[in-house]
């Protein structure tokens, strides 16, 4: 017997003698009937229920108001309303929770601002229990694309002693009071210890140990911007190939997002069809465009050129040497380009110590995907795994030997190219529903001043 | 062309010109030619690689050394060797990487101990990388197992405001300098944090949205205490099911614990027969146990009069009224029942505000799945959904209202009964690998003074 409506949804017949357990979205009288449109979350549609005025029952329909709980006996049948295949006619009715005039959900529709003000209400609704469907479909694709190549899935450690490549403000953790002395050696851990960045440094260990592995986990920084594409935390899925080169890694990046657009267009066309209507209307188009057509790529110096040569004036002028800014990521993907975009072989001075030196001298083997409406959304490198590169690179950006021994312990023993990138889950997540602001793609999102729940 | 040594192995005939990459465990030499066994981390199996000393490469074989890294061309044929069935007679071999004789991971045995040590490396041993490769296959078996009923993955917070039931100490999350004055408005978030020591509230709120689902994420423990089974990183999977009583809650883990014993002794037999030769040789009999029987649910009551009836003297007495310490739990799972076993009901005063009282007013709805060898690995209840019962529960405990306003609001709005548990997932991976302790089941463990890497 199907048991949530998505399973009576599916059904190719009607059916008799079944019970559905849900939420009142909304509900309307007429004289002989109310009509209620029931939901359970488990898939983007509702059922409407008919309660015939003269059910013993029906005295229950003072209580029974927009975000009550019920537990409805009848028979599926196929709907004469437009619109909608079947309906729900009830013959019993059980209200198992009330929701009086206080309920913040009402008809009326909400900003998402107001909504992030609920965040443990905010799932009921059409846009965040979509949001939150795909961010669980799209979870277990990334599962899916890794697992079916015989990629590793690898737990790196969420506090740590060592940061990866300075990349941000981090977080400290600590169980001594706030007020106490700086005693590093009184500390749970018998030293500083922080919320990891990247578990990238971690996966190359395990990359030179088991071949292809991933990392799907939360990151952090504790950075004060207030933006709506940062938060301070975040999940992170970093692969981490042994036996790889730049070349293999952007191939992978590029099957890797086209691998989850394909999931979302085939395993969440309600909410894309929502999202599409509501939140963005160039949506579908470009998620079609992304499985369409192959993805380009673009060395940094062309890209540089392209951009002097655009003709356009940027806020940040555009040198060689110096990093890409947002506005000049989204000219390439969104005007140049008209679609997602690898740029590669960055200048050596503006990126970390681990990425492998080309032989130009200039450059390394980094590379960053970019897809139109966000920017950035992947980047890698190859690693440098010659030792002496390594440590030479180590020594001129002043890090500390002995934090990094068991590190350079992989170039030391049985050293072998490899790559890897980080994907930004939220950020994917923005690229398939269209949804601008980070914070309403994360259940409980973690920003400077906000931690509730 | 098979790429990888799962792949090659896989093979149902011979194989002219593929290319292996991998590392190499051992070496030996007879006059005419050398073997080394290549692993590249991909599956339990090495591969037996034969160099005939009339090779110009054969010149390299004095670095090819334990531990080093090479890339070889070859044929796949037919093996005339004992208890292998394919061997690559190599037509060229590259040397990538040298692993010298300060490699520590030399033929003879290691102790787990000493491995610990070189967490970076120990992925390279047969003992951990089975390990990690059945950690691998049992995180993805558990997206699958809730993915295919439906169930939604939720990533609840885990930097958190509010704790969990004060489940146990909690490491602090700041930006403030150590020793400087505990101003928590000063700090990131503008009060106190701290890491989660579970996901089960937040996930409360996305059932009672979403219906069924799951999270699976890190948590954490800031307790100095130092045994095989306790670590203060570890990961946790907590389903919440909403319109679910106890029954259902118990059924579900049963099921949740079988479908993961039957992932391993399909999915990792390589992996299992190793571990049942050389870590636990009762390990295939246990799974295959749990399998073949039906789990026996005792209620708490019953526990403690069998207990009291045993005869047996324990260390800790045994009280109605009191908690069941590790040497009961394993008494009945390990003696009484001999297989994994569901108590339930336990009395209201040694549990948190969340759980559902009983209608005798003295137990409430929880229940502890106990496996043998292991003891607890599933701790779970069905939660006080009634609004009255819970906010006396909250007074009573003396819990803040309004850090709980949001919590209650779920019952304030459309309440459902609803129900979850916790599984450790290192728990689980102790009961399917036979490892005793769970340093060694954890990529990098995190302890009291341990946080390398």
């Amino acid at each position: 017997m199907p048991d949530t409506l998505r399973q009576i949804l599916a059904s190719e017949s009607a059916l008799s003698s079944i019970t559905l357990r849900g939420w009142v979205r909304t509900r309307r009288d007429s004289k002989a009937c109310s009509f209620i449109e029931l939901t359970d979350g488990s898939c983007f549609k509702g059922l409407q229920v008919v309660i015939d005025a003269s059910l013993p029952c029906y005295s229950l329909m003072s209580k029974i108001l927009t975000g009550a709980s019920v537990e409805v006996d009848g028979d599926l049948i196929a709907s004469p309303a437009q619109g909608q295949k079947w309906e729900l006619q009830a013959k019993e009715v059980r209200l198992l929770g009330e929701a009086d005039g206080t309920y913040p959900l009402q008809k009326k529709g909400h900003t998402p601002e107001f909504l992030r003000t609920i965040a443990h209400l905010r799932p009921r609704t059409n846009l965040f229990g979509s949001v939150f469907r795909v961010r669980s479909k799209m979870a277990f694709a990334v599962h899916r694309f890794f697992q079916e190549q015989g990629f590793f899935y690898a737990h790196t450690p969420i506090i740590t002693s060592s940061d990866c490549e300075g990349a941000g403000e981090m977080f400290r953790v600590t169980t001594l009071k706030q007020g106490a002395p700086a005693k590093p050696e009184e500390d749970f851990f018998g030293r500083p210890t922080y919320l990891t960045v990247s578990g990238q440094l971690q996966g190359e260990a395990f990359a030179c140990a088991m071949g292809n592995i991933y990392t799907f986990g939360p990151t952090f920084r504790a950075e004060n911007s207030n933006t709506a594409r940062h938060a301070a935390e975040f999940w992170m899925i970093e692969p981490e190939m042994a036996f790889c080169d730049l070349q293999a890694d952007m191939t992978l990046a590029e099957e890797n997002v086209r691998y989850l657009v394909k999931a979302m267009m085939t395993e969440c066309p309600d909410e894309l069809e929502f999202f599409n209507k509501f939140v963005d209307k160039e949506l579908t188009n470009r998620l079609q465009q992304t499985l369409d057509k192959p993805f380009e790529r673009i060395s940094y110096t062309d890209a540089v050129d392209l951009l002097l040569k655009s003709g356009r004036s940027f806020e940040h002028p555009v040198v060689w040497g110096e990093g890409l800014q947002t506005e000049h990521e989204r000219y390439i993907a969104e005007e140049h380009v008209k679609g997602p975009v690898t740029i590669y072989n960055y200048p050596k001075s503006i990126k970390p110590f681990y990425m492998r030196q080309n032989d130009d001298g200039k450059t390394v083997a980094a590379m960053d995907l970019l897809v139109p409406g966000i920017g950035e959304i992947i980047g890698g490198s190859q690693r440098e795994e010659r030792l002496d590169l390594l440590t030479e690179a180590m020594a001129k950006q002043g890090l500390d030997e002995e934090t990094y021994r068991w590190y350079v312990d992989l170039r030391r023993y049985g050293s072998v190219p490899h790559a890897g990138y980080g994907m930004g889950f939220e950020r994917l997540l923005m690229f398939v529903t269209g949804v601008s602001n980070i914070r309403d793609v994360i259940p409980f999102a973690r920003t400077p001043g906000n931690a509730a729940y």
